[in-house]
């Protein structure tokens, strides 16, 4: 077909067969000639909730043998021009946050080193302050989409400056981000006041509550945000408890009310053309979802992302 | 904050630690100062399918640990102004439905001795009928917001009048309920003739079918019961099966096709302004969903019906 | 009520008691006299992901012990009058695929030399080409409503071309089957090209991808189908899998983004006055579902396609 | 092979197939000519913890589909000389344990009419109370075997003197059982005192805790029992609960510490001789055990006291 | 019964109701008058496998209302004599290990500042290096009886020297346990090299691995441990992991072939007598056994601890 | 340590983390040079009752990431003399069975050609039969140890003389193995007559039921065999479901009363000394073991024979 990796067929192994990478696709260990790295962050050590997504990364990758390369609702065939692979998971702390949030940026600032687009599977979203770190040494402060529950603009979790509850309040003060580049979409639930959502408002963040976005279509908003964007360079995280726990009940800290795959895949979709700099899927915690289902949208999440990646074509 | 009970906030206590107590809320033996007394009602035996349900209060209990107090989506600050503890559970004769039943009424008559509005995690549906009978001791016939796949109106179940099945109609023949100020939200499914829900309706009850429900908000509808309650004393019965089984598995007598959490919550807002006397949370069956989401749903349910109680303010 | 089979009712039998029939009917060994024979296919030797879909009639039958006869939505009271029985599942060789193709097809013939409708309980799909088969002696070609994730119109599988992704290309190839009168709604996912859905467009499929269904009733839709196969004889085969997994979690090859059970409902009851001469409802895999409500839903949409059947009249 | 009933063979209908009776043996409405009743006693309105064995009878029946009709370490062949059917379930209510009890009374009278051995799937133990009653009516006092780890020998439960803890003191004292012939074997836990077992040994129970059996077979140990009880007719109760967690984890009120599968064999085995005129299999819960290993393991100790009944050859 | 605090009794209030203290016993407070304070360590970052055990305090709590006051096999009547409660958990911080070590160290110096026997409820392993040295610090080194699959010796994982792998080095090089009366009991799997086991032994650990204990009574060991340990102040830790999976299935890093819960009851039962200053029962996980039989195991050896502390009487 | 493969260490990367092969060893696709080569044959299609087993390679490769190199009862330490690599999964056709047996004939040819000893990992036992015909082809007739439920012998099931049923008669009937060296350990359950185990006596297997082997030590029988077998080529079988439910609940047939995994460990340790051309382990079966640990009890089974291959050393 190309050049390029390709995904091992279904006709060619059983699906149940076959090595335990992302899409069946090859491994690789030198980055050399990549334009998408995807990797596993197994971490659920900045969690507050239920633990579990440690095992993320590897039940992704079992239930994204079930994808096939071509996107028959949009066209993206992104194994026909990126060269893509999986590059393995970073070896991280598992005793201590502090020392895998720098292990996950050095990793970064290594990976980034190449002219390729790092895809994460997490984790909890604790790995995404470090990865915005190395993507801002390199890009300067992108655009942020990010798709959650929560906010995770906490100052502090039990006195700790850096877990997956204040990724993005750190991410804006160190000037990681644009802040009036930052969309937040799909927040919900409790808090313990107003301003937990409404100060991030005020450093300019745009918030997308769940509840605008019931019973709608999300395709309008995301080519919204996508002009909005414009070309700048933008990175993607998406936390699959910004899903109705209906959707993706093996996560950690489920909230009630939340969006469906449906809108999920319209929001990815429109976000094709913007120059995403990199990207990553977190707080998939199997032990909370035996059948593997939660597993598999989040796979299929980072599918629909590879297919909307620069460069990607239709056919 | 306030004088008033404060669920423990996660960053004094993690969330999977502490008390198993509502909200993490302080309990409480004595009723006197309380605005709101939340309690178990253990119980399954007036089931007719999957049992189960008798572990409810307990599985609610520990999910509702994750809820924090302000409600993001609708400013309301239930514990500001209202003074709540979990008073712990009645002690039902699990073996006696009758006796149990007994029991729920006079636990009933002896909180509503106190000015308290009693909110309920169950147990089956049958609880509904006992604390139906104290209220109207207390309050006279009340209007009745009954959310449910099931109309729960069968004149008997095995010869027994006192069921899960039986409910609304012993609450309307003794004249418990205002018929029509009854509304039914949800029903569907299968029965044994048109009249399992038209003879109901012939005593005034407001059926809202789930089929004439999907596919959108519930925001108007809840508004148009509001205005039709006014000021009446209401009660507010929530079966969980309500909800379509995707959004809450864990139930004793599933139904497809029914609500959505959206919806759920869409409705619960709707009423605030009522002059809600008392409430339960219903048919939550641990056993059948391992994930405690179905719990957590319940959890959320009940703290906003704890949001849209008389004098709960927002800031 | 009349001289027809019935369901065995909740109050002479407690629902998680009696026979393992479909919702408890009479089972029946001769199929004289017989308006609708129910019957269950066994098998996951066809299947290309997860197995399991051999327990797929057993566990449908024991949910469906919670279903009633009458219809409260649509009115309709299928056993008011046909006959209907259980006529218990065909003996297939669980170690072949092939010969158990052809134990179908030959069993079918013997049903269908009798003056009756088929209503098979899988079962991975591939048992529908050799129903389709029997169905196309008997009828020939007939109009099909295929609801399914997939277009199942591959033309081989690991080089064997009669599996559970093979179906609709020989039934199309074999004559079975009026390709402008083939409906495939609910499709969606991954492929190897866009052909995989074009191609049979171009025999004359009419395809309904799941985007474009997303957010709205099919109510219109199926109303459409309705009209455009006026009075030919139809087949419904309705895989599980087009509903999605938040809707059906235990089924073999879930796929994200899928449809509601609302939708699935109002489609079905969109089809009454069609001349359906037979359906199934495939690939239920009970390992995947423990809490059995996929198959509830598949029970659930069984009756529903009951309700529809030619000669069911409302009351 | 004989005029017997037998079980349906995996090769002629695969084991994953066919009526849900227990071993696929023919059912059976009348009670002519039948040498033993197979039936299932489905309720869990007498048990203190967990609930859930309403479903024990169809899942046992489930599970013993894999039963072949040879023992091969005893070569017992009980379908060669006894005249096997299912009777299917006591049509209990499901409402109220008084009235069940009463139904369960009944029907063993009915049964007992004829000359054939009831062997009873539960169902919680309560179900053994009335069984005994009508077994005495009949037979007069019998010597009991009962395998369990509680001696169920509580005067009052919650003010109930027939629950599934009161069984065999209600028994002792309406002398339905001979108390000196009475062997309560895998007693292990805790309880209020030393007299929840010793008051039973005044009455003349034999009582085997677990603790004297761990590590070591039971063969001894039952032919002691069957010597002892010479040609008494006998009841055998089985709780499955007698078992370790580790071995029956699927039940009600799991003890630690207890039988071995191994052990539960050996000790059935060991009563071939006695005569047998009723027994039961209690306590498997199906909601707590997915696997079905649970209902396996008492679906194969019913199995072992088929093989054990009078007039049971070996070949 | 005496003026010490007593569970509530299943006949008071049915036993899947009521607070979530261990063996619903009062909870407590302040720690004056207390002889024994259960406590709870929710944690789990220090685990190296599965995650989860920060739900086990909730858990074993919860099935630990199964259990009665009084042990049938030994007589123990722990709470004729011994004033017990719950004190609640600890406030670890689940983002830091490091801190969390401090945490808990220090709070037992608080609670030791009483004279009260700390009986702890893990949590993973690495619990208990912080309380053995609030224990030395109070009773100077201590005899250790460790029961594990893991001789937890390790000098350093990842790096950090404080985890669930490297205890009792930490133990032995900062002198807090007497390493000739350190009894390892149950090691077994695979390791790096003889000397993971045989160093320690060099140390003075006497070392039991599990294969030596296969097929037979520990009664016989546990009282030569407890002739040799004499007077001593002793500490038990117990991981649940000693037990085989099939016992104890919902842990973090199961090891097959292990100890049987009959030999583990044996193995407590036979400590009585030893002067137990403190005890814990570490890594029980409940997202890995949702039937909660693992939770109710250590329920069950923490009772069974209980019952041989110092000044526990028999009746 | 050597030039030999070693697993990758659990303090290099976290365990959850890094490949799926088994215990994490290095992929190869070439043989040259690998004295062991583990490979998977995932396959369901030859099964009887519940499927599941296609996914038996990919959980037994996950679990199998805690194991270490170092046997600590042994003192085995294969990976210092052995080289040992994952060679992945034979390309089976999940459509047919016949198929399938061809293939892994063929690739097992292909794989022989060097000097390897292949140890697979099922997959149902059906994969057994064309591995035993192509190491007849190399080795001639081997000694055969067969540890199982089931002594796989019948002639024919469904009419098909190949399936996991009757691998050990084609076996005989074919001469690939040596009657009576042939060992069938662990037999137990039922039949349809003596002769299903004793006509294989008559061609001179070796049976050693289950009930002769309870409550006791392998270690003897198993160093019978070994002197029995002498320096024959042997080939070992290793059934899952030889061991009791209790140990072993996610397998396909599972039996009660089986062996014990301590008894499992002693059997293969006793075989050190063997000519061991070749092993499997079968019928592990995911979706009946969320946990993990059945697959976990396989891989320690798997690495347990690697310990005895030929040219293990002790340290």
């Amino acid at each position: 077909m190309s050049g390029f990796n390709q995904p091992i067929s279904g006709n060619d192994l059983a699906r149940f067969s076959g090595p335990n990478t992302f899409m069946r696709l090859p491994s690789a260990n030198a980055l050399d000639g990549l334009d998408v790295a995807v990797l596993g962050i197994p971490m659920d050590i900045g969690t507050s909730w239920r633990s579990g997504t440690r095992f993320g990364p590897k039940q992704i990758r079992a239930e994204s043998a079930m994808i096939r390369p071509y996107n028959m609702a949009t066209g993206a065939a992104p194994f026909d021009c990126l060269q893509v692979a999986d590059i393995g998971d970073l070896a991280i702390n598992t005793f201590s946050l502090a020392d895998s949030l720098g292990i996950i940026s050095e990793s970064y600032d290594a990976i980034l080193a190449h002219d390729v687009i790092p895809v994460a599977m997490g984790g909890d979203h604790s790995i995404t302050l470090p990865i915005l770190r190395a993507i801002a040494r390199k890009h300067g402060p992108v655009a942020l989409v990010h798709v959650d529950a929560h906010a995770d603009v906490n100052d502090e979790m039990f006195g700790m400056r850096e877990t997956h509850g204040t990724v993005f309040r750190r991410a804006f003060e160190e000037g990681l981000i644009e802040p009036d580049k930052t969309y937040q979409i799909g927040l919900r639930g409790t808090g313990y006041g107003a301003d937990d959502f409404t100060e991030a408002q005020g450093w300019g963040f745009q918030q997308f509550p769940a509840h605008d976005l019931w019973h709608r279509s999300l395709a309008g908003m995301g080519a919204e945000i996508r002009r909005d964007i414009g070309d700048r360079p933008t990175y993607v995280t998406y936390d699959i408890d910004s899903l109705d726990p209906a959707f993706a009940p093996g996560t950690g800290t489920p909230e009630v009310g939340g969006l469906t795959t449906p809108q999920a895949l319209e929001l990815i979709r429109a976000l094709g053309g913007i120059r995403i700099v990199g990207c990553d899927l977190v707080e998939v915690s199997p032990p909370y979802d035996a059948s593997g289902n939660t597993a598999l949208t989040g796979a299929n999440l980072l599918y629909e992302l590879l297919c909307v990646l620069p460069g990607v074509t239709k056919r």
